[in-house]
């Protein structure tokens, strides 16, 4: 492995399981039969466990959306043209996108960065550039990333999990927009999983099945292509991923690496989580899954992470819009957490005999 | 029927189907795929139908508490003694139970409602003191409430709603607090759905598998005794519910004929909200369902109502706890809705062709 990449195999960070067993001891004192809060008891003691102390909370939330162009687009795989990557990345920063509403009424911290759009943004106040090239290259006719592209941006996505760890966020989302970039994910995911194309192509955007039929084909040639360089997780994403992709695998790394809980998104964001996972072994230990996303593939990588989302309301939105929705779910888990009296200091009797 | 009960067959109030057809208007032109929201697009839709504007929202959110005791409890169907209810009503004042958490932290309004605890709360600031007896009577020996009792306790819950609505609340939870009325509720939904008790009888606050093996017996034994009776829906409420359920379906009722949504939480709530349709035909198309519970028989009582819950976490609490839980979405449903830049308002070409 290149020496700019040796941080990926620094050791996961490990949850404190003193606190895991005080938030249980806790979740068995409050005024509610035993088990039912259901899996909102769990989160606690899971929080309490990565936050390393029995009353954990979720107030300081980071969202970091991570934008890139894919050269796959050429090959007429998306619903949408590539316009739209800048377009959307400009309207994060100016408030109108989906996510941009949702960490305004969560609370959450939004930083946005471009790693490559084809068209320019301009200079967008809030949107931190970072472009390593015009998008991708089509990964029909060569590897998606040259390697110094993949090093660049695994590390923006390394920094920007640093640089919430160390401002004291508790929970860190990624988001990510990406036209084509539905297709790029579930390349990564059929060259990882050993899946067939069809398991994990699906409409993204809006293709019809012509188009979802068209991007499986298109999966497949790419896969044939880089043959058995896939073997190597590392060029599963330089080859097939994007670099919002690998920007968003370098952020969950380092995560866990630091000891900062991610709440995964969907479909891109999944793929992401998978794609780390083979890179450092148990990071996913510091994964929770926020949403079963629409796009049919995603239980297939959910299953391989063994991850259980929390929501399941047929969103496929992306720019980690899943994630923030689940967001006062974790918060309502702490505060309830922590807020709720105990049996004793209520004066009540338990479960009788 | 009753002269008292003549309200129970107001008309319903309708949607308004032109709001619903500019909200769809609405989510079709702001900047995301058509569809990539989900279950959050016909959600917006729906609450403005309701709502009677293209712009709903759910920051105005009552919860109403009803707590009653049950004597069905002397047959032991409960792994709590009856004195809990009284205590937690008390907490719900105090703000220590899950649903005062809850409301504090979401900022809704809470409002508890004593019909009639077996044990004194004394005059706890905060809590409406209805009380209509101690407790309902054993059914397994007569019916659990007179007609006076009935008529009384449903009016409660008329009241509950009619002060909610006049109020300018958008939103209406129901809540309960009640030892024994699982047992109750199962009842309830074996009657009304010509359902075996084994189908409805779940564990409850705690009950073991011979625990849950002797509530059904139980029920079996109440149906058995109260025969051709049944037949009546209200007489169904009277001999098998319980002061807090009345309520909540005189609540449910009277929200729909106010156009009023409620947001259902779990297996009491649901048992509530099927007597309530039975009682005035077609206010469920008031309702939405919070959450899938844990006891088993919820899933049946969800069908017979055709409600697909929004969320899926393993909850049986009560308290209304659920409902709260899922809260945060409907409101993200609403600010997403009113806040997201439409494609014209951004600049963005839609789909391609």
């Amino acid at each position: 492995m290149n020496s700019d990449l040796a941080w990926l195999k620094e050791p996961v960070a490990r949850p404190d399981e003193n606190a895991a067993r005080l938030a249980a001891e806790r979740q068995a004192m409050l005024i509610k039969p035993p088990g039912a809060l259901g899996r909102l008891e769990a989160l606690a003691i899971r929080l309490a466990a990565w936050q390393r102390t029995p009353k954990p909370t979720a107030d300081r939330v980071r969202i970091v959306v991570f934008a890139g162009d894919h050269g796959v687009t050429e090959e007429g795989v998306s619903a949408f043209p590539q316009s739209v990557t800048a377009a959307m990345v400009n309207q994060f920063a100016r408030g109108g996108a989906a996510i941009s509403v949702l960490a305004r009424t969560l609370g959450a911290e939004l930083e946005v960065i471009n790693l490559g759009t084809v068209e320019e943004t301009g200079s967008v106040p809030g949107v931190l550039d970072l472009r390593l090239g015009l998008g991708t290259a089509n990964f029909l006719r060569g590897p998606a990333m040259t390697e110094r592209q993949l090093a660049e941006a695994l590390r923006a996505g390394r920094d920007a999990a640093a640089r919430a760890s160390s401002a004291g966020i508790r929970i860190f989302i990624g988001g990510e927009m990406g036209i084509g970039n539905t297709t790029a994910a579930a390349a990564l995911g059929a060259a990882l999983l050993g899946e067939t194309p069809e398991a994990l192509a699906g409409p993204g955007a809006g293709l019809d099945t012509e188009g979802v039929r068209r991007k499986a084909e298109i999966i497949r040639r790419a896969l044939d292509r880089h043959g058995s360089y896939l073997a190597d997780p590392l060029e599963v994403l330089r080859r097939l991923g994007g670099f919002e992709i690998a920007a968003l695998a370098g952020a969950f790394v380092t995560c866990a690496q630091r000891g900062l809980p991610v709440l995964v998104d969907g479909f891109i964001c999944t793929a992401a989580a998978l794609a780390a996972e083979r890179l450092c072994p148990r990071v996913s230990g510091w994964f929770l899954y926020a949403h079963a996303s629409a796009e049919p593939g995603h239980a297939r990588m959910l299953a391989a992470l063994d991850g259980k989302p929390l929501l399941d309301l047929g969103m496929r939105l992306g720019e980690g819009s899943g994630a923030a929705v689940a967001l006062p779910l974790l918060r309502l888990v702490c505060t309830l957490h922590a807020g709720m009296a105990t049996f004793e200091e209520a004066g009540i009797a338990g479960k009788s005999s």
